[in-house]
């Protein structure tokens, strides 16, 4: 498993999590027992429109308070983190896109082992509906570049990765130019 | 347990995590098992001495890439997250404070259920050196407002509420100023 310690032994599986526990050395030579648990990998998708709008999407999951994304899942067995992107891209928001560009992908960090993968999608062009599973329900909204940052610290949106870029972003002209040429800029 | 559901079952306690299952009714009737962790809340601690320098330490933690922080830690089974706080102080700076004040709370998120609190410690003093655990070895830095923002993005340092306030701050100057006032005014 990706992240922990080759000598850790998985004392739980679940549907979601799994935990790992292993004996450690510590700096002083003793040992002690360590603990950390894993999930699958997420991948995110920032979806352009083929007429430069951002596709940031309203979600609303039980037992789960309302919250502003961008579209998100979980990287299924067997899938790659682009085919996830992909998915989630088509099933959430209705749009598919032929070109999609990886942007970054980094480790969630903290005690949980999992990485996340941040892609961007551009010449998005709607395609059928959403396919929503029935544990989900999502509103599609379409922001410039302005509203988006503008509604970036307005509205309940939480991300680890990006809310720091787009804080950046919406307080610093030069990376706000670099963040617009990386989104909208064509081959 | 908060931040988990009052039907679910705990159906794998650890060292640290706990991983909580239930059944969820979704928004078409059917219902699906759904998945939780949990693992203990957190306090972090913003020190600020006597003459205006914030305490920054950078920290080695086996298995863990090196990463600079604000001292911080696990709330023991029975301890208040205040007590946390100023025992961690404590404990991995060396400091001391007579003037704590909470700043904010939050709850941690995604699917592992945890608080996480953060303090500000003003007119820190020192008193007597760390008391590292053998699985740390912490440096003391200490800054002024400035070069901790300077350093804000230069360093490892990610945490997940900070990050975005201190990228904001930076970069704009009203925000600069009202933080400034909040870690640096006398009551």
């Amino acid at each position: 498993m990706k992240h922990i310690p080759t000598n850790a032994k998985k004392v739980f599986e679940g549907i979601f999590f799994s935990v790992w526990q292993w004996e450690q050395e510590l700096y002083d030579g003793t040992t002690k027992t360590f603990e950390k648990a894993s999930r699958p990998d997420v991948s995110t998708i920032i979806p352009i429109t083929k007429d430069n709008k951002i596709v940031f999407i309203e979600e609303e999951q039980p037992t789960e308070p309302k919250c502003f994304s961008f579209p998100s899942g979980v990287v299924d067995e067997g899938e790659t983190p682009d085919d996830c992107a992909k998915r989630e891209l088509q099933e959430e928001t209705g749009y598919i896109s032929e070109n999609i560009i990886p942007w970054f992908s980094e480790i969630a960090g903290g005690r949980v082992a999992s990485e996340y993968h941040v892609y961007i999608a551009k010449d998005c062009e709607l395609n059928g509906g959403q396919s929503l599973d029935p544990g989900e329900r999502i509103t599609v909204h379409l922001f410039t570049f302005e509203e988006l940052l503008e509604q970036i610290e307005k509205v309940p949106f939480k991300n680890f990765s990006l809310t720091p870029k787009l804080i950046k972003a919406k307080y610093n002209a030069e990376y706000r130019q670099e963040l617009q040429e990386l989104l909208f800029a064509q081959k």
